[in-house]
């Protein structure tokens, strides 16, 4: 299998790579080659039995797309993006990159022809909804987004299922809960505080959080953001039917219960690090967002990821900690 | 009120340009000014109290639509669209048109800055929509189109949420029921049976019916689509709050009820004029369509319709046949 991943030298492109270097094979075939592309530069490539290729350049720049389609990959994960705060910041580049870019590496792979049909994973958002909307959203809801990004990846959804309907793609738009704990520094999104809370006192630092413990979010760690792009690519977009966009399954919980978790797994110590400084434009932002899903769909299609916010925690110390805990 | 109609040649185009004509005012406000463009030649103006200008141009060339907002129009209706039949058989013409097109001239407006927010409103559909769908499709649905056309429409109602947020429009889209009776000559949209099965019998001339008369579908008469963008331009954009696009009224019917109605209004003979001919291919395309909504939010923002597909028979006979039955 030849691999595609577009956005590679993000959080997630990072983790999709180590996991296809450590398997060595995805849907059960050998991968035989990798090519990583990103607007900067990709960290070095872990082992692998597999070549791994790696470009710099941006998709929504003319000829981009045609280039890193040229080779004919059989799976590409499109998860570059801006993100939600820059896309409302600079109106020009969120369409440019998020909407333009997609467009382009559609279009590169319609202009193919021969019967190319790779399978595309393009990585969606729950950005996508936006309120008033019910307790649980479930699959039929319409997408209204509040932002922006939120409307660029509502966009590329469309074009997603109809490129697949028209049959020059088999494409599938996965609606990725927030990735919680996110490692490393923190990016512009708006949601960044979920994880800092987290990452932060675990790490024996201090964190702020700027929204009421009240406030109910909707939460995957990056292990099981990873699995369910493996998982995509395994089942591939035929199973989809013809609506390709889908809500990933998540865990439901509030921030006070992120603390409680905290708690239990870390010691109440920890959890004097989090310090209340509220923030009314982030409170903002974040009312218009959604608190929780019924993901019937995916859930009936295999996909699946933590029960407890404990468990995401594990999950962060596991993966990002070596195991251990803060003394 | 400076106007510009895009679309203009169109048969919901004329009818507009007509009704404008004969009240002299929109929105309780003179018409100073009326911009009319299409790709063709628009049939020659009627008389009306205000200036009437007419340009050839296609929206989706560079530069045409900065031309057109040069002067400033004060509402822009947008119902210039390749139809579904077209957009499916070719791909790059529907998206090229239907959705660059509509791209350049939300472009062109937001590039004229200094305040510039004219209330645009656009010609969406029911289309949008794709089976499987409950017996009344609610204002919360899904938009899951299962045409290119319907994947166009749905990504314009999109920018317009996002451009009306951002402060650059006071846009809406009206999602049009199936315009029936259509006058005129047939267009290439999978539609038209609906129509021809009522205009060409009291043209006393035969038509055939591809699908089985237990197909049910959502219509509203020309006179009652062109009322709907006149009380769209009366009650602007920011009434529909973030969530520009509207589901409109329509009458919900049965083809049976379609014939029986005419029976009532024209009398026994004239049914004798439809021919029932099954097409497979229609009936396919048909079977994905909507058959009835609960439009709430339009009814709830005074927009109305027809009650009895008599009324809508009844309004072809007045507005396109003089009054006239056949003899």
């Amino acid at each position: 299998m030849h691999i595609l991943i577009i956005g590679a030298a993000g959080m997630l492109g990072n983790k999709l790579v180590a996991r296809l270097a450590r398997d060595g094979s995805i849907a059960g075939r050998p991968v035989s080659k990798l090519v990583r592309n990103d607007v900067v530069l990709s960290p070095p490539p872990p082992p692998a039995s597999f070549e791994i290729e790696t470009h710099i350049g941006d998709l929504s720049s003319a000829g981009e797309a045609a280039k890193l389609v040229s080779g004919g990959p059989d799976i590409i994960f499109h998860l570059a993006a801006v993100v939600s705060g820059e896309a409302e910041v600079d109106f020009e580049k969120g369409y440019r990159v998020n909407l333009l870019g997609t467009q382009n590496l559609l279009e590169a792979i319609r202009s193919k022809g021969d019967g190319y049909r790779p399978t595309l994973i393009f990585t969606s958002s729950i950005a996508v909804f936006g309120a008033p909307f019910p307790d649980a959203i479930g699959d039929e809801f319409l997408t209204a987004p509040l932002t922006s990004y939120g409307t660029q990846k509502a966009i590329c959804e469309l074009l997603i299922s109809d490129y697949s309907r028209r049959g020059f793609i088999d494409g599938m738009a996965l609606r990725m809960p927030t990735v919680c704990v996110r490692p490393g520094l923190p990016n512009k999104a708006a949601s960044g505080f979920f994880s800092n809370i987290i990452r932060e006192p675990l790490a024996g630092k201090e964190a702020i959080l700027p929204v009421d413990p009240s406030v109910r979010h909707w939460h995957a760690s990056p292990r099981a953001a990873t699995q369910f792009l493996i998982r995509g690519a395994e089942m591939g977009g035929t199973a989809l039917g013809n609506r390709r966009a889908l809500t990933l399954p998540g865990l439901s919980c509030t921030v006070a219960e992120q603390l409680e978790a905290l708690k239990r797994v870390a010691g109440a110590k920890v959890l004097e690090k989090v310090r209340h400084v509220p923030d009314e434009s982030i409170q903002q932002i974040v009312a218009g967002w959604p608190r929780n899903f019924d993901a019937a769909r995916a859930k009936a299609l295999g996909f699946s990821t933590e029960k407890t916010f404990d468990d995401i925690i594990r999950v962060h110390i596991e993966d990002e900690l070596q195991g251990k805990l803060p003394n």
